[in-house]
Protein backbone atom coordinates (compact mmCIF):
# COMPACT_ATOMS: atom_id res chain seq x y z
CA UNK A 1 0.00 0.00 0.00
CA UNK A 2 1.65 2.93 -1.02
CA UNK A 3 0.53 5.32 2.00
CA UNK A 4 2.59 3.36 3.92
CA UNK A 5 5.45 4.86 2.41
CA UNK A 6 5.01 8.48 2.89
CA UNK A 7 8.62 9.59 2.94
CA UNK A 8 9.31 8.32 -0.78
CA UNK A 9 9.82 10.99 -3.32
CA UNK A 10 7.47 9.49 -5.44
CA UNK A 11 4.13 10.65 -4.42
CA UNK A 12 1.02 9.30 -5.96
CA UNK A 13 -2.11 11.94 -6.43
CA UNK A 14 -3.80 9.80 -3.96
CA UNK A 15 -1.19 10.92 -1.12
CA UNK A 16 -1.37 14.35 -2.09
CA UNK A 17 -4.66 14.83 -2.03
CA UNK A 18 -4.89 13.07 1.71
CA UNK A 19 -2.25 15.68 2.57
CA UNK A 20 -3.57 18.35 1.04
CA UNK A 21 -6.91 17.68 2.84
CA UNK A 22 -5.34 17.22 6.25
CA UNK A 23 -3.52 20.39 6.30
CA UNK A 24 -7.03 22.47 4.75
CA UNK A 25 -9.01 20.69 8.07
CA UNK A 26 -5.48 21.92 10.43
CA UNK A 27 -5.96 25.71 9.09
CA UNK A 28 -9.50 25.70 9.40
CA UNK A 29 -9.92 24.27 13.02
CA UNK A 30 -7.02 27.06 13.69
CA UNK A 31 -9.42 29.42 12.26
CA UNK A 32 -12.33 28.07 14.37
CA UNK A 33 -10.79 27.56 17.96
CA UNK A 34 -7.18 28.09 17.89
CA UNK A 35 -4.27 25.68 17.13
CA UNK A 36 -3.73 24.28 20.61
CA UNK A 37 -7.78 23.26 21.17
CA UNK A 38 -6.93 21.13 17.83
CA UNK A 39 -6.48 17.32 18.24
CA UNK A 40 -5.46 14.62 16.13
CA UNK A 41 -9.00 13.14 15.83
CA UNK A 42 -10.70 16.73 15.22
CA UNK A 43 -8.16 16.93 11.90
CA UNK A 44 -8.79 13.32 10.85
CA UNK A 45 -13.21 14.15 11.58
CA UNK A 46 -12.63 17.54 9.43
CA UNK A 47 -11.01 15.73 6.46
CA UNK A 48 -12.78 12.51 6.78
CA UNK A 49 -10.17 10.30 7.25
CA UNK A 50 -9.71 7.63 10.06
CA UNK A 51 -7.21 8.68 12.98
CA UNK A 52 -4.95 5.58 11.67
CA UNK A 53 -4.73 7.41 8.13
CA UNK A 54 -3.65 10.32 10.01
CA UNK A 55 -0.99 9.12 11.61
CA UNK A 56 0.38 7.01 8.34
CA UNK A 57 1.26 10.85 7.11
CA UNK A 58 2.16 12.36 9.84
CA UNK A 59 3.72 11.69 13.30
CA UNK A 60 1.33 14.44 15.40
CA UNK A 61 -0.42 17.42 15.08
CA UNK A 62 3.28 19.64 15.20
CA UNK A 63 4.34 17.93 12.43
CA UNK A 64 1.31 18.86 10.02
CA UNK A 65 1.31 22.22 11.44
CA UNK A 66 5.47 22.41 9.98
CA UNK A 67 4.62 20.77 6.54
CA UNK A 68 1.47 23.01 6.44
CA UNK A 69 4.21 26.63 7.32
CA UNK A 70 6.45 24.72 4.72
CA UNK A 71 3.93 24.66 2.24
CA UNK A 72 2.13 27.82 2.75
CA UNK A 73 5.61 29.23 2.54
CA UNK A 74 6.87 27.50 -0.91
CA UNK A 75 3.60 28.61 -2.42
CA UNK A 76 5.07 32.14 -1.66
CA UNK A 77 7.84 31.18 -2.83
CA UNK A 78 7.44 30.56 -5.92
CA UNK A 79 5.16 33.19 -6.79
CA UNK A 80 8.19 35.10 -5.43
CA UNK A 81 10.71 33.12 -8.46
CA UNK A 82 7.97 33.74 -10.87
CA UNK A 83 7.89 37.56 -10.35
CA UNK A 84 11.18 37.90 -12.43
CA UNK A 85 10.65 37.95 -15.50
CA UNK A 86 11.96 35.36 -17.69
CA UNK A 87 14.87 35.79 -20.12
CA UNK A 88 13.97 40.10 -20.07
CA UNK A 89 16.93 42.38 -19.16
CA UNK A 90 16.76 43.93 -15.67
CA UNK A 91 18.27 47.45 -16.19
CA UNK A 92 20.33 48.77 -13.32
CA UNK A 93 18.06 51.00 -12.32
CA UNK A 94 15.10 49.09 -11.46
CA UNK A 95 17.59 46.34 -9.61
CA UNK A 96 15.68 48.20 -6.05
CA UNK A 97 12.18 47.32 -7.88
CA UNK A 98 13.02 43.80 -8.06
CA UNK A 99 14.31 43.52 -4.46
CA UNK A 100 11.05 45.15 -3.40
CA UNK A 101 8.60 43.12 -5.02
CA UNK A 102 9.44 40.02 -2.85
CA UNK A 103 8.55 42.41 0.07
CA UNK A 104 5.26 43.95 -0.90
CA UNK A 105 4.11 39.92 -2.38
CA UNK A 106 5.04 38.60 1.60
CA UNK A 107 2.57 41.60 3.40
CA UNK A 108 -0.08 41.37 0.40
CA UNK A 109 -0.25 38.09 1.16
CA UNK A 110 -0.54 38.36 4.93
CA UNK A 111 -3.10 41.05 4.30
CA UNK A 112 -5.27 38.31 2.32
CA UNK A 113 -5.14 35.48 4.78
CA UNK A 114 -4.75 37.69 8.12
CA UNK A 115 -7.07 35.69 10.20
CA UNK A 116 -5.09 32.78 9.65
CA UNK A 117 -1.38 34.46 9.96
CA UNK A 118 -3.27 35.69 13.15
CA UNK A 119 -4.94 32.66 14.21
CA UNK A 120 -1.39 30.51 13.70
CA UNK A 121 0.64 33.14 15.76
CA UNK A 122 -1.66 32.64 19.26
CA UNK A 123 -0.77 30.29 21.64
CA UNK A 124 1.73 27.16 21.90
CA UNK A 125 1.61 27.19 18.04
CA UNK A 126 2.76 30.74 17.75
CA UNK A 127 6.18 29.98 19.00
CA UNK A 128 6.16 26.98 16.18
CA UNK A 129 4.81 29.07 13.36
CA UNK A 130 7.33 31.89 13.96
CA UNK A 131 10.61 29.70 14.40
CA UNK A 132 9.53 27.38 11.35
CA UNK A 133 8.51 31.01 8.97
CA UNK A 134 12.24 32.66 10.22
CA UNK A 135 13.79 29.89 9.28
CA UNK A 136 12.43 29.29 5.55
CA UNK A 137 12.35 33.00 5.55
CA UNK A 138 16.19 33.13 6.10
CA UNK A 139 17.11 30.10 4.10
CA UNK A 140 15.13 31.60 1.05
CA UNK A 141 16.88 34.79 1.55
CA UNK A 142 20.13 33.33 1.47
CA UNK A 143 19.33 31.97 -2.00
CA UNK A 144 17.76 35.10 -2.84
CA UNK A 145 21.41 36.63 -2.34
CA UNK A 146 23.35 34.02 -3.95
CA UNK A 147 21.14 34.49 -6.85
CA UNK A 148 22.37 38.06 -6.68
CA UNK A 149 26.02 37.51 -5.81
CA UNK A 150 28.74 36.33 -8.09
CA UNK A 151 31.51 36.61 -5.56
CA UNK A 152 32.50 37.09 -1.95
CA UNK A 153 32.14 40.56 -2.35
CA UNK A 154 30.25 40.74 0.94
CA UNK A 155 31.20 42.54 4.14
CA UNK A 156 28.86 40.79 6.87
CA UNK A 157 28.21 37.11 7.02
CA UNK A 158 25.09 35.73 4.48
CA UNK A 159 24.01 33.87 7.44
CA UNK A 160 24.17 36.95 9.78
CA UNK A 161 22.87 39.02 7.05
CA UNK A 162 19.91 36.65 6.13
CA UNK A 163 18.84 35.57 9.90
CA UNK A 164 18.77 39.72 10.39
CA UNK A 165 16.16 40.19 7.27
CA UNK A 166 14.13 37.40 8.01
CA UNK A 167 13.31 38.39 11.65
CA UNK A 168 13.02 41.76 10.82
CA UNK A 169 10.58 40.39 8.06
CA UNK A 170 8.75 38.17 10.22
CA UNK A 171 8.65 40.65 13.54
CA UNK A 172 7.72 43.25 11.64
CA UNK A 173 5.23 41.74 9.99
CA UNK A 174 3.70 40.42 13.14
CA UNK A 175 4.04 43.76 15.10
CA UNK A 176 1.32 44.77 11.83
CA UNK A 177 -0.82 42.16 11.64
CA UNK A 178 -1.60 42.43 15.93
CA UNK A 179 -1.53 46.03 15.45
CA UNK A 180 -4.84 45.41 13.24
CA UNK A 181 -2.74 46.41 9.52
CA UNK A 182 -3.09 50.25 10.39
CA UNK A 183 -1.31 50.72 6.77
CA UNK A 184 -2.04 49.19 3.45
CA UNK A 185 -0.35 46.19 2.69
CA UNK A 186 1.93 47.71 -0.10
CA UNK A 187 2.39 50.86 1.83
CA UNK A 188 3.73 48.53 4.57
CA UNK A 189 5.73 46.48 2.38
CA UNK A 190 7.47 49.90 1.03
CA UNK A 191 8.45 51.25 4.74
CA UNK A 192 9.67 47.84 5.68
CA UNK A 193 12.27 48.15 2.82
CA UNK A 194 13.23 51.80 3.97
CA UNK A 195 14.37 50.86 7.71
CA UNK A 196 15.53 47.34 6.60
CA UNK A 197 17.45 47.58 3.22
CA UNK A 198 19.83 50.15 3.30
CA UNK A 199 21.83 48.27 5.43
CA UNK A 200 21.70 45.10 3.43
CA UNK A 201 22.74 46.60 0.24
CA UNK A 202 25.61 48.01 1.89
CA UNK A 203 27.01 44.83 3.72
CA UNK A 204 25.78 43.68 0.66
CA UNK A 205 28.49 45.78 -1.19
CA UNK A 206 26.19 46.22 -3.88
CA UNK A 207 24.51 49.61 -4.63
CA UNK A 208 23.17 48.44 -7.06
CA UNK A 209 23.91 44.50 -7.21
CA UNK A 210 24.58 43.05 -10.33
CA UNK A 211 21.14 41.55 -11.47
CA UNK A 212 21.51 39.96 -15.04
CA UNK A 213 23.99 37.39 -13.32
CA UNK A 214 20.77 37.07 -10.91
CA UNK A 215 18.67 36.65 -13.70
CA UNK A 216 20.56 33.88 -14.98
CA UNK A 217 20.59 31.66 -12.15
CA UNK A 218 16.41 32.27 -11.55
CA UNK A 219 16.13 31.26 -15.30
CA UNK A 220 18.47 27.98 -14.49
CA UNK A 221 16.10 27.53 -10.77
CA UNK A 222 12.88 27.70 -13.00
CA UNK B 1 -3.08 44.22 55.78
CA UNK B 2 -1.09 45.98 53.25
CA UNK B 3 -0.20 42.47 51.03
CA UNK B 4 -4.23 43.10 50.32
CA UNK B 5 -3.22 46.22 48.39
CA UNK B 6 -0.96 45.07 45.71
CA UNK B 7 -2.21 47.32 42.95
CA UNK B 8 -1.02 50.63 45.02
CA UNK B 9 1.88 52.70 44.45
CA UNK B 10 3.12 52.62 47.37
CA UNK B 11 4.84 49.45 48.02
CA UNK B 12 6.48 48.50 51.33
CA UNK B 13 9.75 46.57 51.90
CA UNK B 14 7.90 43.34 52.57
CA UNK B 15 5.71 43.29 49.49
CA UNK B 16 8.70 43.90 47.15
CA UNK B 17 10.83 41.14 49.07
CA UNK B 18 7.88 38.96 48.45
CA UNK B 19 7.75 39.53 45.41
CA UNK B 20 11.66 39.53 43.87
CA UNK B 21 11.19 36.14 45.91
CA UNK B 22 8.61 34.83 43.13
CA UNK B 23 10.35 36.40 40.65
CA UNK B 24 13.22 34.55 41.53
CA UNK B 25 11.57 31.50 42.32
CA UNK B 26 9.68 31.25 39.10
CA UNK B 27 13.47 32.18 36.74
CA UNK B 28 14.97 29.39 38.66
CA UNK B 29 12.57 26.64 37.95
CA UNK B 30 12.49 27.68 34.49
CA UNK B 31 16.10 27.27 33.96
CA UNK B 32 15.27 24.02 35.66
CA UNK B 33 12.62 22.62 34.11
CA UNK B 34 10.88 24.97 31.58
CA UNK B 35 8.05 27.66 31.77
CA UNK B 36 5.60 25.10 30.67
CA UNK B 37 5.36 22.70 33.36
CA UNK B 38 6.08 25.14 35.82
CA UNK B 39 2.96 25.37 38.42
CA UNK B 40 2.02 27.93 41.16
CA UNK B 41 2.65 25.41 43.80
CA UNK B 42 6.12 25.12 42.58
CA UNK B 43 6.85 28.63 42.64
CA UNK B 44 5.29 29.00 46.02
CA UNK B 45 7.07 26.06 47.84
CA UNK B 46 10.62 27.37 45.95
CA UNK B 47 9.57 31.06 47.47
CA UNK B 48 8.90 30.06 50.69
CA UNK B 49 5.38 31.22 50.82
CA UNK B 50 1.94 30.11 50.89
CA UNK B 51 -0.36 29.37 47.49
CA UNK B 52 -2.82 31.67 49.07
CA UNK B 53 0.55 34.56 49.16
CA UNK B 54 1.04 33.94 45.99
CA UNK B 55 -2.44 34.84 44.95
CA UNK B 56 -2.32 38.10 46.97
CA UNK B 57 0.13 39.22 44.40
CA UNK B 58 -0.43 37.53 40.90
CA UNK B 59 -3.51 36.50 39.33
CA UNK B 60 -1.51 33.60 37.89
CA UNK B 61 2.08 32.48 36.72
CA UNK B 62 1.43 34.33 33.63
CA UNK B 63 1.02 37.13 35.28
CA UNK B 64 4.36 37.01 37.18
CA UNK B 65 6.19 35.85 34.47
CA UNK B 66 4.92 39.29 32.22
CA UNK B 67 6.16 41.00 35.47
CA UNK B 68 9.53 38.94 35.90
CA UNK B 69 10.24 39.91 31.78
CA UNK B 70 9.49 43.55 32.68
CA UNK B 71 11.35 43.41 35.74
CA UNK B 72 14.16 42.36 33.27
CA UNK B 73 13.60 44.80 30.76
CA UNK B 74 13.20 48.02 33.22
CA UNK B 75 16.68 46.92 34.87
CA UNK B 76 18.39 46.86 31.43
CA UNK B 77 16.90 50.17 30.64
CA UNK B 78 18.23 51.59 33.50
CA UNK B 79 21.71 50.73 32.31
CA UNK B 80 20.87 52.18 29.16
CA UNK B 81 20.20 55.79 30.43
CA UNK B 82 23.22 55.32 32.85
CA UNK B 83 25.40 55.04 30.01
CA UNK B 84 24.69 58.70 29.02
CA UNK B 85 27.24 60.87 30.79
CA UNK B 86 25.12 63.37 32.99
CA UNK B 87 26.16 67.19 31.77
CA UNK B 88 28.83 65.97 29.53
CA UNK B 89 28.79 67.45 25.99
CA UNK B 90 28.35 64.67 23.17
CA UNK B 91 30.07 65.59 19.70
CA UNK B 92 28.48 65.18 16.96
CA UNK B 93 31.13 62.21 15.73
CA UNK B 94 29.97 60.40 19.05
CA UNK B 95 26.67 59.65 18.11
CA UNK B 96 27.06 57.12 16.15
CA UNK B 97 28.73 55.63 19.19
CA UNK B 98 26.12 56.76 21.72
CA UNK B 99 23.39 54.88 19.27
CA UNK B 100 25.71 51.60 19.67
CA UNK B 101 26.40 50.99 23.18
CA UNK B 102 22.53 50.50 24.22
CA UNK B 103 22.32 47.44 21.48
CA UNK B 104 26.30 46.18 22.56
CA UNK B 105 24.53 45.88 26.30
CA UNK B 106 21.54 44.18 24.99
CA UNK B 107 23.15 41.54 23.21
CA UNK B 108 25.69 41.40 26.61
CA UNK B 109 22.74 41.20 28.90
CA UNK B 110 21.79 38.14 26.46
CA UNK B 111 25.46 36.29 26.32
CA UNK B 112 25.47 36.60 29.82
CA UNK B 113 21.74 35.37 30.97
CA UNK B 114 21.76 33.11 27.76
CA UNK B 115 20.36 29.90 29.63
CA UNK B 116 17.86 31.73 31.21
CA UNK B 117 16.82 33.56 27.90
CA UNK B 118 16.97 30.27 25.86
CA UNK B 119 14.79 28.84 28.53
CA UNK B 120 12.24 31.75 28.44
CA UNK B 121 11.91 31.55 24.72
CA UNK B 122 10.85 27.96 24.54
CA UNK B 123 7.51 26.15 24.55
CA UNK B 124 3.81 28.30 25.67
CA UNK B 125 6.22 31.00 27.58
CA UNK B 126 8.18 31.36 24.36
CA UNK B 127 5.95 33.44 22.43
CA UNK B 128 4.58 35.32 25.67
CA UNK B 129 8.18 36.16 25.82
CA UNK B 130 9.11 37.47 22.73
CA UNK B 131 5.60 39.22 22.29
CA UNK B 132 6.48 40.98 25.79
CA UNK B 133 10.15 42.06 25.38
CA UNK B 134 8.95 42.92 21.65
CA UNK B 135 6.21 45.36 22.96
CA UNK B 136 8.87 47.00 25.59
CA UNK B 137 11.91 47.59 23.43
CA UNK B 138 9.40 48.95 21.18
CA UNK B 139 8.29 51.44 24.12
CA UNK B 140 12.22 51.77 24.64
CA UNK B 141 12.97 52.79 21.60
CA UNK B 142 10.15 55.39 21.05
CA UNK B 143 11.54 56.93 23.94
CA UNK B 144 14.33 57.01 23.03
CA UNK B 145 14.16 57.93 20.04
CA UNK B 146 11.85 61.39 20.87
CA UNK B 147 14.75 61.98 23.07
CA UNK B 148 16.81 62.74 20.31
CA UNK B 149 13.73 64.47 18.36
CA UNK B 150 12.81 67.55 18.92
CA UNK B 151 10.79 67.96 15.68
CA UNK B 152 8.42 66.42 13.53
CA UNK B 153 10.99 65.70 10.82
CA UNK B 154 10.90 62.28 10.36
CA UNK B 155 10.10 60.77 6.91
CA UNK B 156 8.15 57.54 8.54
CA UNK B 157 5.54 57.08 11.65
CA UNK B 158 7.69 56.65 14.53
CA UNK B 159 5.84 53.82 15.96
CA UNK B 160 6.43 52.00 12.53
CA UNK B 161 10.19 52.51 13.23
CA UNK B 162 10.14 51.40 16.57
CA UNK B 163 8.69 48.51 15.88
CA UNK B 164 10.53 47.23 12.99
CA UNK B 165 13.94 47.94 15.32
CA UNK B 166 12.20 46.38 18.35
CA UNK B 167 10.91 43.20 16.04
CA UNK B 168 14.44 43.61 14.02
CA UNK B 169 16.52 43.42 17.60
CA UNK B 170 14.48 40.76 19.41
CA UNK B 171 14.65 38.35 16.14
CA UNK B 172 18.10 39.01 15.61
CA UNK B 173 18.75 38.26 19.10
CA UNK B 174 16.58 34.88 19.63
CA UNK B 175 18.49 33.51 15.84
CA UNK B 176 21.65 34.01 17.39
CA UNK B 177 20.77 32.83 20.99
CA UNK B 178 19.24 29.69 18.94
CA UNK B 179 22.18 29.17 16.85
CA UNK B 180 24.44 29.16 20.09
CA UNK B 181 25.82 32.61 19.96
CA UNK B 182 28.24 31.78 16.88
CA UNK B 183 29.29 35.58 17.46
CA UNK B 184 30.72 37.15 20.53
CA UNK B 185 28.37 39.64 21.47
CA UNK B 186 29.82 43.12 20.54
CA UNK B 187 30.86 41.76 16.99
CA UNK B 188 27.06 40.77 16.77
CA UNK B 189 25.92 44.08 18.13
CA UNK B 190 28.19 45.61 15.64
CA UNK B 191 26.78 43.64 12.56
CA UNK B 192 23.05 44.27 13.70
CA UNK B 193 23.88 47.87 14.20
CA UNK B 194 25.79 48.27 10.49
CA UNK B 195 22.40 46.10 9.27
CA UNK B 196 19.43 47.28 10.87
CA UNK B 197 20.44 51.55 11.68
CA UNK B 198 21.20 52.93 8.58
CA UNK B 199 17.44 52.76 7.20
CA UNK B 200 16.57 54.22 10.48
CA UNK B 201 18.92 56.92 11.36
CA UNK B 202 17.72 57.55 7.42
CA UNK B 203 14.19 57.64 8.04
CA UNK B 204 14.78 60.12 11.73
CA UNK B 205 16.49 62.17 9.16
CA UNK B 206 19.22 62.71 11.77
CA UNK B 207 22.73 62.26 10.19
CA UNK B 208 23.83 62.50 13.02
CA UNK B 209 20.93 63.20 15.33
CA UNK B 210 20.70 66.53 17.68
CA UNK B 211 22.45 64.88 20.51
CA UNK B 212 22.47 67.63 22.68
CA UNK B 213 18.68 67.88 23.23
CA UNK B 214 18.79 64.20 24.03
CA UNK B 215 21.42 64.51 26.72
CA UNK B 216 19.33 67.34 28.35
CA UNK B 217 15.77 64.96 28.01
CA UNK B 218 17.71 61.81 29.35
CA UNK B 219 19.44 64.28 32.58
CA UNK B 220 15.18 65.40 33.46
CA UNK B 221 14.50 61.57 33.35
CA UNK B 222 16.90 60.37 35.72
Amino acid sequence: MSENLPALPRQDRRISRTRRQLREALMALILEKGYDAVTVEDIAARADVGRTTFYLHYRDKEHLFLESITQIADELAEQMYALFPQGQAVQEDQVGDHAMRPIVLVFRHAAENADLYRAMMRGEGGLIAITRLRELSASYALEFMRLFLKEAQTSLPLEVIASYFAASLLGTLTWWLEAGMPYPPDEMAHMFRRLAMRGVWEALGVTPPSSSAGQEEIQRLR
